[in-house]
């Protein structure tokens, strides 16, 4: 629509299926010029639709687990090679946790899916990193940008191991966005979504309710993922080549919210004030 | 109880009656073998019961408009007299809004009642501060602590021009706060309570369902007037000594919450899942 | 160069000259295809160039002192007659402190410079959202943007009251963005700077001291007033309609660094480690 | 000196030896009345001195490796026997990074020792409370503190991956400290204190000149670990009991700096102004 990605080269982790913020970014970087691979890991690749997205953006496939650092160096050196040079953009948008999927109680999980969870959707980040700055892959000024979510910063205790897993994720944008600043001219973000209902969001206990707590919370209601592909795009153009290290919220106000009206009325419906609890008893 | 601030002076602000939060902590204080001065404004001395908190903890009362100069270096130079030497520490429990109390909505304040507020509720702690610090009035490791709520943070809509008031509070508490330290060794801090059933809380609109929906989100409920007190005296002791420039929440851990389990289940009863009122239709 | 505000209509406070970001947010929003009108105090007016934007922009410039209700009225009337229809986008970029004109400290403020800088640097803000708002004169998903600086979170000793006046402007955006979102889906921020070598910055002491410790400690160095410039059209554009009451750190990685290599290279040249010197001691 | 902890019974980790925060906490916590188990890593126990601390404190130690559940469920059985009863306070201060002390920078690291490092300075810490929480072992009103450090906001490049275990960390004490908090009245709090020299810390290169760094730029210089034993002694007595999910900074101010005029003093040392250069060279 405005060319902000004309020329500029991209690879876009995380595209499940059409409801998946990456999807979204990708049908939206496609349209703003820029060219990219796509990649998810291999059981994503066979559980979703990505061909489609594929063939719609003329993006290849690329599969690579994010956990292995010898599938990542091979994604990184054939995307250059595809797309003929070095990388502008990545979207890291990976993330699962089996003690959700098994439904352990936070409190009482199984470690050794605690491990896979932060590895696959922490430490992922780190790796993808690593391989981009030791090839020196990515051009001056490029955007690098994961997604995370505000139990990073607060409890919703259904987000369960995630909460921490964001956490972690946030802390490699900074400590390797140094770096990679420093050393490269590349930026590095989070962008802290609203709750979205995706193909794995929607799989959470009492997403549903959530969903609709938020958006009454959010004095502009929840931002979509077709918003948030917005959003990023504006982050991976050269508008914004100074915006690093941060954690940036796409919430519709939800973060900075202590309570709003609609959420204070709603309570209010089941927590009458005593006095006209009792002010019903008595009439009866 | 444990002798905490044996030997120690203080000037507190703000104690109108049984109810307020300056109250306990000078109830505290005293028992914890500190002596010092209450000090409220002339009309708040009139309106409240400060005299019977006086009686009980054999302090003297100083009136002293804290929008004052000269008023201010009169309290500080009479509570060093009477005290017999510098300060260790000092509670600002001062905050109005008339704004607030006229009814008028946020978004269209009379600008004559904002400043007035602002000047009272967040220009005194400065003015405080200031006369204290021109007459070197503060012994060394003292302790200066200024109440405050959340809405410096977020937005709570019902607290009005004060949020910004205690935003403004907040950074005079850091802004100040350096030069104190750096200069007299003084601790500078703000103490961001849970809503409070106090006097002047307790007119808010609205007040008695936020006080309830603030409890049920915090998992360790509400913290009381008392327990403020109780924090309070941590922080005037010599124990916290490197504790400097912080907002520090005393809040049953509210502001770390994006949603809790009682909260949740409160909006559910309101809010039912779409599936579950059809479902229920259907049943019909 | 993109378009991104081509039709949207705009009132831009505060270009004095060719070094403003309100000059550089000017040019750029011409650039992509925005109509807006400049507003500045009359004083400000004479002092600058401003005459030399409106030309260049095809503007028309406005007097308004921001402190005067009735100013702003009569700007926003004419801006929206001028205009041809409600607003989209409105910069807020005022800020004076007569204390540090005037060079008190901090610690020792004239107070009634303190009520002048605070009433112009961040009521200001309130006030002109408010002739907005009860004009009904922002089109929906417009954008509202006020420039401030980090010594609103973290101290900054020569940045004086301006660091309360910026903490009280970004809880005005808050308490206002709620409002402003809730009823008419206006999105309210505010941008963080780099400090910025404009005709207003440089007046500070030390500045260009402190400008270097700031690039040095920014991975990827200060962000300039054009850059800013690109940051804030992005904000004003469709692609970021869901981020509101957000603070934005525009900074090149500054405000999330403790300390960088850079910096702590120079420390040591000064603060050599007890061993080293010791160590050279011995040696002659 | 105050009995604050009368009576109370803990569990303390990581006293390796008297530079170690833990140390200077459990001979604190002994003066306050408290009696408590010591614990460390069989390898710590080796190489530290702690049985000295044991002998002080008339505290049994009893090993446990944070990483092994069945190491922490025997701990904690043990401890409720030899204490005679529930558990009122916790320390966890335990840290340790194989990437640092085997040199490897930040962007390159052995990821297997990324693991090791995440699971014994960052989920330990779940570990720990997941016994206590499944055992039903605290007391209510109880109070657990981990030690933490600010690289989990902000960059200290030098850091390294402790930057994100940190991180986590903290996000297990809000995820965890609401569940205990709403099921067993247990507050969960970290402490991020000042750079301390203790015999782990001072293995990291360039910590001296770090500590110096830090000392200037707080008003109250750098906490020591016998202050921050001071501290913690008020966060486990009955005085802070509606203090949870918080990151309390004891720093002497730092985490609120943005600059000291000390830090700029240095920095003015060997970074003169432009003019200033330009003035010497032409007088050459």
């Amino acid at each position: 629509m405005y060319n902000l990605l004309k020329g500029k080269k991209g690879i876009i982790f995380g595209a499940l299926d059409e409801k998946s913020i990456a999807w979204k970014v990708a049908e939206r970087a496609h349209e703003e010029g820029a060219t990219f691979v796509l990649t998810n890991a291999p059981v994503a690749l066979r559980l979703g639709t990505i061909t489609q997205l594929a063939e719609k953006t003329g993006a290849e496939v690329i599969p690579a687990d994010a956990t292995s650092i010898m599938d990542l160096e091979h994604l990184v050196d054939q995307a250059m090679e595809i797309l003929g040079g070095k990388i502008d953009f990545v979207l890291h948008s990976i993330g699962m946790s089996v003690n959700v999927r098994r439904g352990n109680h936070y409190t009482h999980q199984d470690y050794n899916f605690t491990k896979t969870g932060w590895d696959v959707s922490a430490l992922s980040f780190h790796r993808v990193m690593s391989v981009l700055y030791q090839k020196n892959a990515m051009n001056e000024w490029g955007s690098i940008i994961a997604l995370t979510y505000m139990a990073a910063q607060r409890v919703f205790p259904d987000y369960n191991d995630m909460a921490d897993n964001k956490a972690y994720l946030e802390s490699v944008a900074r400590s390797f966005g140094y770096f990679f600043g420093r050393d490269h001219k590349v930026r590095v973000n989070t962008i802290s979504q609203s709750p979205t209902p995706t193909t794995a969001g929607s799989g959470v206990k009492g997403f549903d309710g959530f969903l609709s707590f938020a958006d009454k919370m959010s004095p502009l209601g929840n931002a979509t993922a077709a918003e948030c592909a917005d959003y990023t795009i504006t982050l991976f153009s050269d508008l914004t080549k100074k915006v690093t290290l941060q954690n940036l919220f796409h919430d519709g106000g939800f973060s900075n919210m202590g309570i709003s009206t609609a959420i204070m009325d709603d309570f209010m419906k089941v927590n009458k004030p005593v006095e006209e609890n009792e002010d019903k008893k008595a009439k009866k």
